[in-house]
């Protein structure tokens, strides 16, 4: 399994991921989920991956191979004039990947899906935030539905609903994602640090701040103790229910 | 779908279940899931229903034919001599009331499946929790397990998790079950109110309070309300993540 999150703030766009993968139970590895692009001044781009290994890694290996290759290998994703021609590109290689996996050789016990967040901002338009779908086609992110996650989305969902507000900073948002993130790692073992970030600052047309936090991270411990006691001292400060109200 | 949970606590058994039922997403009916058995000074035995509500009524109509009539039809559920044997009747039921739907007529798109949790306690032995799988097999709530959850369980775990403290008393446990309820509810539309409960108190083998809590009620708003204000808090109460600590 896998959890991702893009979120779309005033500043600009933060994107999050663990790394872990795994094939059953027993067999657990570490894969980085996030794949940046940029061309400086001009364009950066960012893509979380959930699903299939094998697939999201083809998808991600024909991306990086067509940028590399001569200049009929097309459509190269850096040559996108728009971001929703970025996320077309992707779908589209995502499609075709999922078909020939499933049109020929050995039955795979479990589908190839995948899903991917792309978000990024190219000249002359603002940052732009889409989730892509295993059939190739995508929503974006609106003022309505300013984040997405993909992966095991449900555990992390609550406080992602309450605590997020468009005007965050950078901090806030990664620390509001630490949260969601480690109440899905407490439930899900098959999410897992290190997380991966990047912080994309609007109208900067270059990659941010992409780092990596560790499990023992301090800050990242701080936060996993210290919440378990925020959550309870919230709770306790509700009035109890009467049970005998009748 | 279906939210149900049974805590167990000093104090006694508390049991929650919402109250929607869905066949796809238009079709969405108010279905109580939460059955009840008492005798008196000997034995009180409460059961929540998740899954196929076709499997689950009849799993209960089963079960409530038998005490009905003549005292050859067995097993009847009010002369189990433990909740172990009353969650073997349980399980059998459940799986044969399965096995007879899967084998015969027509196919059905989704499966016949449920889950139930099952507890209370009989005369001479001290209350216990059950969750019961499709197959009819079941495991015991204990000291490290005191909760279960059934249906659509991964939105409201968080808080449980956190919040769960087996020295509540059942005004606490009710105003724990019922942020945790208000989180699944926000996040899935075929979880709903009415919440129904049933409060068990230890040793007293007769029914406790049982009742229900509509969406309207000022408790219950309140608690929804006020609780993404103090989720905020707490939020924001933690240091925040220092982007540039390179």
């Amino acid at each position: 399994m896998t959890y991702c999150v893009g979120l779309m703030l005033d500043v600009g766009l933060v994107f999050m991921s663990d790394s872990r993968t795994n094939a059953g139970l027993d067999n657990v590895s570490t894969f980085c989920k996030i794949f940046n692009w940029e061309e400086r001044g001009e364009k950066s781009i960012t893509l979380l991956a959930a699903g299939n290994l094998a697939t999201t890694q083809s998808v991600i290996g024909y991306l990086d191979e067509r940028l590399k290759a001569s200049a009929e290998r097309k459509p190269k994703i850096l040559e996108a004039d728009s971001m929703f021609e970025a996320a077309t590109i992707v779908g589209e290689t995502l499609k075709q990947v999922i078909a020939k996996q499933a049109d020929q050789g050995q039955r795979a016990d479990s589908a190839f899906n995948a899903n991917f967040i792309i978000g990024g901002q190219i000249k002359g338009s603002p940052p732009r935030l889409f989730l892509i779908y295993p059939e190739g086609n995508f929503i974006e992110a609106s003022v309505d539905a300013p984040f997405f996650q993909i992966g095991e989305i449900k555990y992390g969902r609550p406080i992602l609903v309450r605590g997020f507000d468009y005007q965050m900073d950078f901090g806030e948002a990664i620390r509001l994602l630490l949260v969601s993130f480690d109440s899905t790692m407490k439930a899900n073992l098959t999410v897992a640090p290190p997380l991966d970030y990047h912080c994309y600052k609007k109208n900067s047309l270059e990659l941010g701040v992409c780092s990596r936090i560790e499990a023992k991270d301090d800050y990242f411990l701080a936060i996993s103790n210290t919440w378990g006691d925020a959550l309870r001292s919230a709770l306790l400060a509700l009035p109890t229910f009467k049970i005998d109200r009748d």
